[in-house]
């Protein structure tokens, strides 16, 4: 394609050329107008001119490399129709998902640089501008078809294990890794991680443990394996669990397990320590109360916890794609809202680690492996379900890359419990096995 | 002394004997009556009936050993007058601390137990209950005179750096130690300390730092000589900073250290690292929005910074004879309320650690060095002062051995950016020596 840019850093929208030949939909295609380039300037302008190339339905490309000079973008940006590029001005946060799942806008280039540049460009947790208002006005918010999208959730733990077979490690933990070396497997970063969970709570033999939503069961069985301890371990998918179960049978540990189908506030009896891996995000912010109070409950006098969390260095809600498509109700949490479940209850916080960058490398793994396995997947599910993935992947990865979205360890015990450890130098000692403390 | 306890657990109270011979305050002795041992039982019972013996002026003694069955408790405290007794009673929290210091209430035993014990009996941040409102209304709240208490202050940080060298380690570090050995001297665990604070803060040979309370320069000073950056310290003591200058120029680091008297308002410049050791304490709650736009302002885009700071499970007050007597103003945080920091200014929290213990013990060291220091500290001050200073350190070992309240250290950056520690294992490396990273 003939490249005749103009460059000057004032002129950030640059008209390249126009083809022909789009005939998306089955229709004639329509002339872009001057209206159009018009807004698609003001969306480019409000994200701070991107490294990017728009190209519209009747094959106009416009730039955005007004600050970049003379670089040619990489990324190009489709919009295959008038009505999509409208939506976008609307109500970009959900409606950019929508029409990438539905194919009328489509990236090309490396999705997750693409959506790291929009993440960084947007102001964390932003009211909306003058502009933004004055454009949803004048074009309505439209597609917010909360009916249709209650059919179309992407995503539930009850998806079928065979599909997170295709791009997990081996024992099916979907949840941050730790990459003590960056270069590490993904099944050695998630072994990894597993057990630096146990020595952050310092599991010793004999002890009891709860676990609020336990996912396959991989945390449950490495405790039970490696620290000779007795877990409960609570979950609601059911699959989860009979996969889970039956693991745990071939591992004989069914007598230390015991897989139960239910919530956090179905927990009773009394622990050593509590533990959840990636389930406070299900958890409403307004429920972090009744969370404590459970911990509270379940815990002994010397008993501590960990819990293991998404997270945002600032409250603002989920992207409201991600929590309509794919996690209806999710909310990860700031740390001052985190305080919320143990403030009220007497818990004094030990430890608090951010493994944002961690979380950005298991994701690069996990959409390396469901990019490998897209054949198979399509086999399976329709292109818009693939999109949608590869859409949440990609955004996922941009999130925890761009620091949109943390990730938080947190450590606790009880308020003046002196049963704690003195320092984390035992955390980190070369050499360390499972269960040598 | 004759022991002649009746042990009965639901007999929380037992009139052991009579003795006479108190003739404080050069008074006849006028009995304590059964309406004074029914208000002591009323104390001794909110509090759990603790292992403790009180001794009226009478020579009248009171077991609370109801819940202790036969053992005889080993703190002893002396109540020299009913006038006493009733502001005990009506207001405990700021007139234990003064009638302690006035010799009219003594502890003889572990002062630092007998303390501990009180402050795990005390619900935390505890609303006053029925009987208190009671006992206040009808005893009326004594005592509590602002303006001479506004005399009496028993600490400042322009008290004399004598007093001070008599009981600090040599660097005169008067904030909490870390004690990697539990046994290792507190000169030791303080230069560890300090080395600790620029290995999270990943300090890097020709960087600037900022550090917002210096205190008398060990921090500044340790970074510009192990780890190669330049420093403007901020300071409201006078006597501090000449102190402290004084170092910098003995040790050939005037040119790479800047003290300069003033607080964190007065931050001006760009530094690759923002550090604060034990200043936290003094800035008002209300005050927190501006010190974090300080930090957003004076830290470069790849900037980060640690706070070291006295905090708590649960936002409360200060002991209010601490706040008034010892650090007017003084005000130690919550998570929660120490997020209001960080969370309006787009800051990451990267790590937090509980340092609690390792307070307990710095104070255990200074409490020592005290005690051993005595005389000298009579010779200057006056008996009131030395009983102050002895309660302060005592009260604020129970403090930290009862979980009353925290150490955090909080290291944060910008977010979203990535130029922040892959992982904590550099920091536990063995071997590790001043700037080695």
């Amino acid at each position: 394609m003939q490249q005749n840019q103009s460059t000057r850093a004032t002129d950030h929208i640059t008209l390249v050329k126009s083809f022909a030949g789009n005939q998306d939909h089955g229709m004639l295609v329509k002339k872009s107008h001057f209206i159009d380039h018009m807004l698609l300037g003001l969306i480019l302008e409000s994200l701070g001119h991107p490294l990017l190339r728009v190209i519209l339905w009747d094959g106009r490309e416009i730039c955005g490399a007004g600050k970049w000079g003379a670089t040619t973008p990489p990324i190009r940006l489709l919009i295959r129709d008038r009505s999509a590029l409208l939506r976008l001005i609307a109500d970009p946060e959900i409606n950019f998902g929508e029409m990438f799942v539905s194919g009328r806008i489509e990236v090309q280039g490396d999705l997750a640089e693409f959506l790291e540049m929009i993440y960084r460009a947007l102001p964390r947790s932003r009211p909306p501008g003058l502009r933004e208002k004055i454009l949803t006005m004048l074009i309505g918010k439209q597609g917010n078809s909360r009916r249709s999208a209650a059919r179309n959730i992407y995503h539930n733990y009850d998806i079928g294990n065979d599909f997170y077979k295709l791009w997990l490690d081996q024992q099916m933990v979907y949840t941050c890794a730790y990459f003590a070396d960056p270069d590490a497997s993904l099944e050695a970063a998630q072994e990894a991680k597993l057990d630096y969970v146990c020595r952050k709570l310092r599991l010793q033999s004999g002890e009891s443990v709860v676990e609020a939503g336990c996912g396959w069961g991989a945390l449950a069985i490495h405790m039970a394996k490696n620290y000779d301890v007795t877990v409960k371990a609570y979950n609601l998918s059911r699959e989860q669990l009979a996969y889970a179960r039956d693991r745990a049978k071939k591992e004989g540990l069914q007598n230390k397990i015991e897989f139960i189908e239910g919530d956090y506030r179905e927990i009773e009896g009394k622990f050593d320590a509590f533990v959840s891996v990636g389930m406070l995000e299900h958890v409403g912010i307004n429920d972090y109360r009744a969370l404590g109070s459970v911990m509270a409950a379940c815990l002994t006098q010397s008993g501590r916890g960990l819990i293991h969390t998404i997270g945002r260095d600032v409250p603002c809600g989920m992207n409201p794609w991600i929590e309509r498509y794919i996690f209806p109700g999710a909310c990860p949490p700031s740390l001052s809202q985190m305080m919320g479940i143990f403030e009220p209850q007497g818990f004094s916080i030990l430890d608090i680690e951010n493994l944002r960058l961690h979380y950005a490398k298991t994701i690069e793994h996990w959409w390396q492996r469901f990019e490998k396995s897209a054949d198979q997947v399509s086999a399976t599910f329709d292109p818009a379900f693939v999109r949608a993935w590869r859409l949440y992947l990609a955004g996922s990865l941009a999130a925890f890359r761009s620091g949109d979205m943390q990730l938080f360890q947190v450590v606790f015990s009880r308020t003046g419990c002196n049963c704690i450890p003195w320092s984390r130098h035992e955390l980190y000692a070369a050499g360390i096995t499972h269960g040598v403390m």
